[in-house]
């Protein structure tokens, strides 16, 4: 669709030309937004919650964007909503971001405050800079400028911006479903989730989905003496030993019969496209100390984006203060989770887990197993109109396709989306994995903001030239 | 030899005779002793332990012991020391206890105060009843009765009565490698260790020794994010749980190759004592709800007594709070103990268990090995005189021969006189394993003051009966 007088293309030229001339004026926008601490793990009545939703609101104030709502399942933080639905026959395009950031302490390892944004050699640094204030405001931005200088958007709008995404987005379910009617749309554009490596074209077409198990394995009514009875009754840190590392080959590869049954068969394109990703395992390993495990028949990046995990996250048991104590412990506790790919079910996973664990329980020793929200893996259809433009307009850009890339995280509200309104999601964020998301020193590159305000204009053009039923 | 006009055998049975009468004097005595909160695991300053000393101090004072003193390493609590040498030619005993408790407090499960004994059901209930205040009054209270009684003890007598027993002994090695002048003995008869079941005639012959190991086990610099990472990088807790699991089979029996290559050979006697000993398997297990394990080719009772054991004593690593994270650890610690049997060296049995972890290691995982003190096997020699005399004393009281029983625990002691005195001890204090040492409600029975009452003046007129050259 073309917007008044201009072609799409004239339209989004000039759009992307304004975006960049106020670029300054962005990266301040950005900058303020990570300014307010808005920690979505503090309790809901945190004031920088509402400051957060208060600089949403400024922002499109004035905009051809309404009907600004906050949606709330009742409890915890809102997420924010506004549309701009002025094309129609056009595309119905939801754009996700959210607006909460992980905690930072200063004396965590901060360089400069968490919150008091700084730019040093062409990244800006702050909490929440690269996940995900920074692309969120790109997104925005791109849609006012369409909205101010070419007098319409090529694509109806729905911004959803999430308050709950670092806290596990508990109330996401339940706003999604309480609002089919108010959310339907063609597809999601996230701008959340993006690049896989700096200065590398790429774009991701699915992530791993998440399946969790917490042991508890109990001997005895009570700790023994390791005198009086050691040698002949069971002691449930080397029983639960037991169970963890029949999890895994000596190689590191998973042991637990069938649990690869259910992935839907390795395209060949995701083995080329794997193959074809610039990774590093040297320098991989190197950045942090690491040793290479897994099954050895496949290469590192396949094995981290393309296959499920099963890892121990945590176990305890016994006596763990200083020096010696001659206990034989009746308890002991491990956290497991898995990462899951398409065509495996969480609920079967954690089944096909728990099934050949007990089978190696030896008869009396006890083993509660209790779970965690689940995540099924998510997938990007190759033929996607949405994934189809965006590798047009990146390869425009960049002068070359970007490699299909498969998360190895898990990304909950792309399978939300397409459960509750039947939707895909491309991920067209700008951040990269290694800017220190979660950590003491995120940033975010200059060079990230300049790619997204030339190529979220581009997008919107180009997806505004489909028909609704493409979709 | 013989005291005075009458002989041993009737000097012992007016000896025995003055302490049943005078039972519920001495039932007293132990009860004030229990009243003097005397933990050890409190700092030197505690006017407790001074009360105990003074308790001890007061209660020979008229009697013909003397040459009283308090043996210090410098530091720590020190050991109450006092002699009677008035036998020459008769045998000299080292007659072991300890003045010092585990702590207890009441709102830990106690029916009663731990510091203000009660009677009820023929047992005396409190801190230190059975562990080892009981017996140790038995023993003072049997030297003291000789001396007043039948004028003069059949044998030379030096008290030695710790104050950190309960603690480790950190101070035993120094005190008796200072005062081996003062300390010289023909062996050791101590009221610490006693009967492996209440009613049933039985002395301990041995004790398993103990060795430690603390694991450290790394893979990478920091946690890291299981999404990005996982399925191509070594998890510290499944590295961990996999060398914990390798030191056992699935039964249960040790994996650690030649570990048991050491053991003095287990002796037909050894073998014929622990089957005839009357072990309840059915209800030992259904005590603590527990599962057996172990070598499926020996006995409970054998592995508990006769067999070397390492068993994990705890372990941690990565996430232990509430619900899910998924973070692949890159840390995670293990605390070992090994019981030892005759033959095995502590370091050598360490360096096996090293060794054997080490092999299994991949390559560029990191693995730290720190222990703490080790202790010996003890074994007592069969032909023992102090055995032997032991074993006539119980058998004309009980009507049958008491079963020799090599204890599971470890009794470090015994390898320090062992090893700087050159002299065995035989353990002959009354308290039984059940008796709830080192748990709330720890009670000594009434049945064992009488047994000790009666068995004691027998046993020192039976070892006056022996010359110092019989050792």
């Amino acid at each position: 669709m073309t917007v008044r007088n201009m072609t799409a293309s004239e339209a989004a030229a000039r759009v992307a030309n304004d975006l960049a001339a106020r670029r300054d004026e962005i990266l301040e926008c950005i900058a303020a937004f990570v300014r307010i601490p808005s920690i979505s793990a503090i309790s809901p009545t945190s004031p920088a919650m509402h400051q957060a939703l208060d600089f949403l609101r400024d922002r499109i104030a004035g905009s051809d964007l309404g009907n600004v709502q906050l949606l709330s399942a009742g409890s915890g933080h809102p997420t924010f909503y506004a549309d701009w639905l002025g094309a129609p026959g056009a595309p119905t395009i939801m754009i996700y971001g959210h607006y909460d950031v992980q905690p930072a302490h200063r004396d965590d390892g901060w360089l400069s405050d968490p919150f008091m944004p700084e730019i040093r050699d062409d990244r800006i640094y702050g909490r929440g800079t690269s996940d995900v204030k920074g692309s969120t405001i790109i997104a925005f931005e791109t849609v006012l400028a369409w909205l101010r200088v070419a007098d319409g958007c090529p694509v109806n709008v729905k911004l959803f911006i999430e308050g709950e995404e670092e806290i596990g987005s508990p109330s996401l379910p339940t706003i999604v479903q309480q609002n089919r009617g108010l959310l339907a749309a063609d597809a999601v554009l996230s701008a959340d989730g993006g690049r896989a490596l700096p200065g590398f074209p790429s774009l991701y077409v699915g992530a791993r989905g998440l399946a969790s198990l917490e042991l508890t394995l109990t001997t005895a009514s009570s700790d023994l003496h390791s005198g009086r009875f050691g040698g002949a009754t069971r002691n449930a840190i080397a029983e639960m030993a037991r169970l963890v590392s029949s999890l895994h080959h000596a190689d590191g590869s998973i042991a637990v019969a069938g649990f690869e049954d259910d992935m839907t068969p390795i395209s060949p394109d995701d083995i080329k496209q794997a193959t074809a990703f610039p990774f590093d395992a040297a320098e991989h390993y190197a950045g942090f100390h690491g040793v290479e495990g897994g099954d050895p028949a496949r290469t590192p990046w396949e094995r981290m984006t393309l296959y499920p995990t099963i890892e121990p996250n945590g176990i305890w048991g016994g006596y763990t203060g200083l020096g010696v104590k001659t206990v034989i412990p009746a308890m002991a506790h491990a956290k497991l989770t898995m990462r899951l790919v398409a065509g495996q079910d969480p609920a079967r996973a954690r089944a096909r887990v728990e099934t050949h664990l007990r089978a190696l329980l030896p008869e009396g020793v006890r083993l509660e197993v209790s779970h965690g929200g689940d995540a099924r893996a998510f997938s990007l259809r190759l033929d996607h109109p949405l994934l189809l433009a965006a590798e047009e307009v990146v390869t425009l850009r960049r002068g070359r396709p970007p490699l299909r890339v498969r998360s190895g995280g898990t990304v909950p509200f792309t399978q939300i989306f397409q459960e509750v309104l039947g939707i895909d999601t491309l991920m067209f964020g700008l951040a990269t994995g290694d800017e220190n998301a979660h950590a003491p020193n995120e940033f975010f590159r200059l060079e990230a903001l300049d790619e997204g305000l030339a190529t979220w204009p581009a997008l919107l053009a180009k997806v505004g030239q489909l028909s609704a039923e493409a979709f």
